[in-house]
């Protein structure tokens, strides 16, 4: 069983930007030749995470409120003493959403729900580019 | 390295039913004719999710209080003035818990921990019949 | 393509203790003898878990400080009331976290970020030996 690994180059806004990577996941799967498995996409970054979520203006909005009530970014951060770059928020997001997403795919085909979009969420404090792992395992 | 995929029928209650799914998965696994390897379960839905609990009633009845304190059921949702099916806070806890939960097995055993069940938490509000993905690969 | 099941060592203080074990998961991704393929470590625990963060010491405080706020260990929890060990937070942060993370490597490197480490959190509320389980599949 071969393992196939690609990378996702984003531009982002930073500060919380939700950016739908569906598509794109979707077309590795096609372009890696393998019929089913596990993909992996992962953040090489402190700043950033991926879930799932309907994207849709709405839902979008209200993650992006969820997280700065859960995680406010107007606080102190003690890691914004050592660096004062202003951040620190942006890590502890990072850190409570995970870097790491595995989704199982099937003739070729992510098994995702029907109203289910894959985001990688930029939490950094200012537009950042970002290059992305996908790592693909299966048969 | 082959790999194998099944699927676990739920019928839930919603409202964050929390749902001991493990000897499902151990089962699945027996059946799977694999050794050892990698385990995926995977929701192909925007409003649940998946982790491992102790799966005892207080430990259950904690788990949805925090739910319901971190992201509360009755307040507003931009989601909501969309679609207007006020489960705004679903997709928001299903966002924050995340869809894939991937666990390794060896000598056909899930390696869980003595007091560690996996739960399928389903956020929706109303009941579900659910379709999870269950894929493994290994040897 | 072969699977290579191993495992991690650790001693904890409890408390939320924060352990990077980056070093620990590169030097079996080495001995493994696999040069590309998954990295899944594993929290047999129902009350510890694993994210990545930069690891300097105000990142590392202010994670502390967060689980300490979303689910504060001086209040009452139903667990608590079932076990009398006074450790209902602990769970409650284990289960929110998560006791799975996935890795990609490739030329037999973790692909993190820079300034990423890996850390295992041990929530339990006293010092822990630990046993967590390493597995990678690859070729």
């Amino acid at each position: 069983m071969p393992v196939r690994t690609g990378s996702l180059s984003l531009t982002t806004l930073g500060n919380t930007d939700i950016c739908d990577i569906t598509k794109d996941l979707q077309r590795l799967v096609v372009d890696s030749g393998l019929k089913s498995g596990l993909l992996t996409v992962f953040c090489p970054s402190s700043t950033s995470g991926l879930t799932t979520v309907e994207f849709e203006p709405g839902a979008v909005a209200d993650l992006k409120r969820l997280f700065e009530e859960l995680i406010p970014s107007g606080r102190d951060y003690a890691h914004n003493a050592t660096w004062e770059d202003g951040n620190g928020h942006s890590h502890m997001r990072a850190s409570l959403l995970g870097p790491s997403l595995t989704i199982p795919f099937v003739e070729k085909t992510l098994l995702l729900g029907a109203w289910q979009q894959v985001v990688y969420v930029d939490f950094d404090n200012r537009p950042r580019h970002r290059e992305l792992v996908v790592q693909m395992v299966g048969e």
